[in-house]
């Protein structure tokens, strides 16, 4: 479509080195005149869309599978972080001999619209304003993010996906894919997600932006201008947000009541409890690789996300039609997406009379069992997957 | 035991311009010769109790009702709120004709140790160093506050109460009454409560703490003395504690995704939904009535409830020959302090084969169901009341 032309991309996240030219993988740029119309009525230009394959496109184009991340995961699936070193977020799910094999499939994820590891987002540079865009940088919702990747696959030649898949955020942007695109999914697994975010969904983002915005650091979305960060606020926000993508469950086998490196209570405010202890290095870690105002930009597009709204209230009307293959999949302990999200969205393709399986795994460890090692989730999605490979006509493992 | 001397309590809530002397009810001081051992080793004096009564006691003094009340909780418990003017905490439940009824039963309440409404607290003088005690407050336990109301019924010249009862910390004040002083409680009702704080529990207050110290006014501790106040951080706080005392269900059916006093979204970080305008509100009118170091100091005394803990890890023994008439109650929605706490609590009295009713209660309120309008809970105590009445001697209702 059009080859990367100058950066777009100058802010920095203070702890994060890397400019989103110095990222690894792949950068396709978006000029004055091709510009990204937005729901919020903006038209976006220009702008970067940062993104990471694996494997290779075969020559029918029919084996690509494009990733979805999450609130806070990136186009690094499957590598080491360029910013952390850690493993890539979905390691254990894609790679050679796994699940989303890159022998076989041409595996795809884009960073997010509104995101801060090389996509463009409200860290990086309003060309108009000569500054970061910081809340400048216009509302973005799902349906934007989605806009986007589709950019992506038409410069890769793409036709129809044959997956789209994704957890948490990354199932909405299935569903939405599926929605909008339908000619272009040939099937679609949506994972610990649901068509609509609940109020108390929004309820905890709220909190979190919250926590961002009551630093001073924040300078009203303006840090990196001022040279300050908001790293205290953008923690705390972490901290409440990651004890809802576990279970209670979890935290008790993980942690229960130890005390962390002593032997009795400390009558004090130091980190007495290991889960104390686990939840400040969870805060402070991801501030190291976290936009704050990307945190209240993606946040916001998955409270406003709500598929039957956009249908008329008729969430069925969403896939009228749809020939697309579903896998909806969800956790008996996922209190942020519990199953019955799952089961309506269900209802909702069997009353258009989709092809749609569903599974719900039983596990105890809550929202973020699509991220860990679930054997049985494993099975099931390599089981569909190569169902829905034989039906395309693709080599079966 | 003594009359109230001059007043330990010259801290101000910045919001909250009532000082000690100025609150209604009641007070009791005592001297430096009077010491309150604590768990931490500490001897605290001279230290206040302000605590308030409803209804007359009895020429036995056999119609006490000791009611314990919950993390930001106080003593005005039906009547309007001294700083806020908004009806007591527990005004469905105590008054005349009411489950408990002033006519009948002599109603105490203490505010807690460490709390900001009259006890001796970290907003108040600290007599050695001649400023608010701030962090050199002395940590303080479930088991310390329990032992400060002693000295009030004590004064009061109770030898056994008819009943204790509360909900949340309230019910963990509850358990340690009955399990340390089972010669004074006739009847116990502990209610949404658990004789050890979860995990994911202690997780939430951690975030709630890290907010408040992670505002600058805090000030280590010493805004009354810097003359600030961690407004914001204490909001933050209070909302992400307020999500944990409701359910999933209740906030969809009171707030769904209605926006707020607008026809659409605002495509922007004003609050677009009313769930995150009425959160706000609970975040901004708290921390009118609330001092962040008695929050601080509250969350830790629950973080370190451990009944089990302090009986050899064995919950039952906490109760071992107990005669006191346990009800305890819980509710289907409460997932801040689920059926199951109520439920390992019941197997520990019926283990030592203690008196107990066990009672959940179905409602989709969540956790603050105690404080609500639920006949069915109001219907079930006021039988286990009167049964206790009539086997204790007093005159039923």
């Amino acid at each position: 479509m059009n080859a990367p032309s100058g950066s777009a991309a100058l802010g920095l996240i203070p702890a994060n080195p890397l400019l989103s030219d110095q990222l690894p993988g792949h950068r396709l740029d978006f000029s004055h005149d091709q510009p990204l119309r937005l729901d919020c009525g903006v038209d976006l230009a220009p702008f970067r869309l940062a993104y990471q394959t694996y494997g290779t496109l075969n020559a029918d184009r029919s084996n690509a599978v494009l990733i979805l991340h999450a609130l806070t995961g990136d186009q690094f699936v499957a590598e080491p972080h360029p910013v952390t070193g850690k493993p890539g977020w979905w390691d254990m799910m894609v790679g050679p001999g796994k699940t989303l094999d890159p022998e076989h499939y041409f595996l795809i994820c884009v960073n997010v619209l509104g995101g801060c590891m090389g996509t463009t987002g409200p860290r990086d540079l309003d060309p108009a304003a000569g500054r970061p865009y910081g809340l400048s940088f216009p509302m973005i919702t799902i349906a934007d993010m989605v806009r986007a990747q589709v950019r992506v696959i038409d410069h890769l030649g793409i036709d129809k996906l044959f997956c789209v898949i994704g957890g948490s955020m990354g199932g909405m942007q299935v569903l939405q894919w599926a929605a909008a695109y339908p000619e272009r999914v040939f099937a679609a697994v949506p994972i610990a997600t649901a068509a609509r975010h609940s109020a108390q969904n929004i309820a905890f983002h709220e909190v979190g932006r919250q926590a961002i915005v009551a630093d001073p650091d924040w300078c009203n979305g303006d840090y990196l201008v001022e040279g300050r960060y908001p790293h205290r606020g953008l923690a705390v926000a972490r901290m409440a947000a990651h004890i809802t993508y576990l279970s209670e469950m979890s935290l008790h086998r993980k942690f229960g009541r130890n005390l962390q490196n002593r032997p009795s209570l400390s009558f004090g405010f130091d980190a007495d409890f290991q889960v104390e202890s686990y939840l400040r290095h969870q805060g402070s870690t991801f501030v190291e690789r976290f936009d704050a105002n990307s945190y209240l930009y993606i946040t916001r597009a998955m409270d406003y996300f709500d598929l039957a709204a956009e249908h008329g209230g008729v969430l069925a009307d969403a896939f009228r039609g749809t020939a697309t293959r579903f896998c909806v999949v969800s956790f008996t302990s996922d209190w942020l997406f519990p199953t019955a999200e799952s089961r309506a969205l269900v209802h909702a393709l069997n009353a258009v009379a989709a092809n749609v399986s569903f599974v719900e795994i039983p596990t105890d460890r809550g929202h973020d069992s699509f991220l860990l090692e679930e054997p049985e989730f494993w099975a099931v999605l390599a089981g569909f997957l190569n169902g829905c490979a034989e039906h395309r006509g693709l080599q079966r493992r």
